[in-house]
């Protein structure tokens, strides 16, 4: 049995293309003519439809075991994807075949933040987060214990609310919710005001991480609306740094000394650089800024609230204790197209291997970090034995793997960039640039 | 003789703070009284008064040799600020005494862009471009020859006097033009756009730097208006990050490929990272968006094109020949609030040691590199053995460098965290956020 087959591999950021039947059933029974509905368009592509709203499923978002010549951004119907991004049995037997353990999974079209949800009719809104949750938390994660970590969407619009339902969802054994980059950019009080001061009450009386994932404060990084889309592509993961860097200087992590925040899809190898840019900062600045840390250092301070996580960054993992080897664990990124699936555990082992990373090390990385930061416990309903990369894709053989082409006609790559053209146009127009 | 009085040092970013008669004997006599001009306000403080607008000299781009409680953005007159900041006999004094041999200085008032000059008369602002570089050309850097690299600033609002410019100054040995890092968040056409080109065919045939510094989009890097100053200090230099993608992925170095760009005070511990993500973004995604750099990866093309710059940056040397060791410059910042003046030579000796960095190494990062991309050969003018360290600080032996303390009440630290805030409005007003 190699190193690889030996791992054993939970991902603390995957994605979910939600199912049409998710309201049923999780909805009160007067709302159900008014959630979001999927909608099949004459183009042959499934939208998510609300309040006279549109919401595509990007193609990008869904590529999982998809030929590279077809990413991009078209439209798609749920029969163009794997039925892994919204079967949870399906999925379950991709995680198999990836050799994944556990996964956490982040919602699609309510986007990050759920803001999707916040309407002008606010009985409406909060049972619609509260309908995710529990489709999410009960129906998704639930049948397949162990499998996943549970994650909540916030009701984003309000403080108080957000605040009432991770104490709601943490009774059900849910330790994670999805937050913004930048509450701010989506026209809420920022970080600094103490609007939020309820969620961060509840989130630390609850033992939650507050798991912010790139793209959520709904601003692109796009220097301009015709930069290539490689820009946005290459851009996006660093980016997140402006959320940390936002929080970790912010009154919030003083007042609130229990905190965890985890940087989902933000990548590592850029950390060791921002945590001694944050120490210059502190020591040329502090004098005028009032920064006061009890004595620490920003990067102490850093170490003790934020998560950092990778899908293959070399950079990260030589430069591991300049991060905190008990600050970093590894992700998936499935069904999106930064992931590797289903052979990111060779790629991980490589890795691993060409820094000649210890197993203790390994294991804090690939598990143990996830177990602990997201109070999750998977061997309290699968054995250590059967959990291992090897085991997982021993019990997988059968399932199809085979790279899937797109049933409809696949845009040029002329059209597509056309595609991303418009998309850039729409949302340097949305954020008033 | 230690090791840090052996180095020789060349700066390739250093800022200078404009003297009152920049213009006199360089604009033409009939627009000298349209030249902006500096004013000393009621409140003590001198600005660059110009068109109806004040310009305030910010205490963070003066603050060399003054104590860190007195940081802040208080606009200052010029006897607040060390001489060397504004004249240049001083300077060199000051440059001695922290034992650097040369120095490239960006412009203070004009912007780095220059783009105050960018009026409504053409005339006008042509004139005003051509006398600041001439200014600073022939009376600034050519009072000591071999002590400045010569920098010009462009005609930001044409592309075509820009490059007529830059032929110019070419003629009388000038290598470097300071750009911004996003025309389009200036409102000009945006990289991608093909109204450069006459610049950069400009660039290309001079052999002329594009000195790309921080902050140069006009765009703070500010999440939202109240966040803490830290926040922005900690960001603005990775978020250079966008401009060196925007290029990268552009079609300008795959049509100009003699194009250099320096990525100034962007810092390195990040460029690591950065091209592992260029690379991986190559390679999942140029299949639809038609990348195609001849077979060679993102990487390569970066280290073809691009100059890094580090004032202290722990893992950037650790880490430089994952960024190309003839792709970093050491950078001195003086009188910014990052300078280390006049101990910075200690500094980086220190960190030079911690990582055991072989004399090649040293020499190309302290001054090969610099020489060789900015065309500038000091050694013409001054002799190796009176251009190291030691022998500039022997040199300077009797010039005052004390601590010098503001003269004028210093503002309390919450009087200059509501100046900070005030600031972070009218930045995030004029970005339509």
């Amino acid at each position: 049995m190699s190193a690889v087959d030996d791992l054993i591999l939970i991902s603390v950021d995957d994605h979910l293309i939600e199912p049409p039947d998710l309201f049923a059933g999780h909805l009160p029974a007067k709302y159900l003519d008014q959630a979001p509905q999927l909608t099949r368009r004459e183009d042959g592509s499934d939208v998510w439809r609300f309040q006279g709203v549109d919401i595509e499923n990007a193609a990008l978002n869904a590529v999982a075991g998809r030929p590279k010549e077809e990413y991009g951004l078209e439209p798609q119907s749920l029969e163009e994807v794997r039925p892994g991004c919204y079967d949870v049995h399906e999925r379950v037997k991709d995680m198999d075949a990836g050799g994944m353990l556990a996964s956490m999974n982040f919602p699609s079209f309510p986007t990050f933040s759920g803001r999707l949800f916040a309407t002008d009719d606010v009985d409406l809104s909060l049972a619609l987060v509260q309908a995710y949750n529990d489709w999410h938390i009960d129906e998704w994660c639930g049948a397949y214990p162990g499998r996943f970590i549970p994650m909540a969407i916030p009701a984003i619009w309000d403080a108080e609310l957000t605040a009432a339902e991770v104490r709601r969802v943490a009774a059900k054994g849910c330790h994670s919710l999805s937050f913004t980059e930048n509450p701010a950019a989506l026209g809420y009080p920022s970080f600094h005001s103490d609007y939020w001061d309820p969620l961060w009450r509840a989130v630390s009386d609850t033992g939650t991480v507050v798991s912010i994932h790139l793209g959520s404060s709904g601003r692109l990084s796009i220097p301009a609306v015709d930069s290539p889309p490689d820009v946005m592509i290459t851009l996006q993961p660093m980016n997140i740094c402006q959320a940390a860097a936002d929080l970790l200087w912010s009154r919030v992590l003083k007042q609130f000394p229990d905190i965890r925040i985890a940087l989902s899809e933000g990548g590592t190898g850029w950390i060791p650089y921002f945590l001694d840019r944050l120490d210059r900062t502190y020591d040329m600045h502090h004098a005028w800024t009032q920064q006061d840390f009890g004595g620490r250092l920003p990067s102490e301070v850093f170490r003790e609230h934020f998560l950092t996580c990778f899908i293959s960054d070399d950079v990260g993992v030589e430069l591991r204790e300049k991060i905190g080897i008990d600050n970093i664990c590894w992700e998936a990124d499935y069904p999106h197209s930064d992931s590797m699936w289903p052979s990111a555990p060779e790629e991980l082992g490589e890795v691993f291997a060409r820094h000649d990373v210890p197993g203790d090390h390994v294991a804090k990385i690939t598990h143990e970090n996830a177990m602990r930061w997201y109070d999750f416990d998977p061997f309290s309903h699968i054995a250590r034995q059967d959990a291992t990369v090897g085991a997982l894709r021993q019990r997988s053989a059968g399932h199809d793997i085979t790279i899937m082409s797109r049933s409809r006609r696949v845009l040029t790559p002329d059209e597509k960039l056309a595609q991303f053209r418009g998309r850039a146009e729409r949302a340097v127009a949305a954020a008033g640039r």
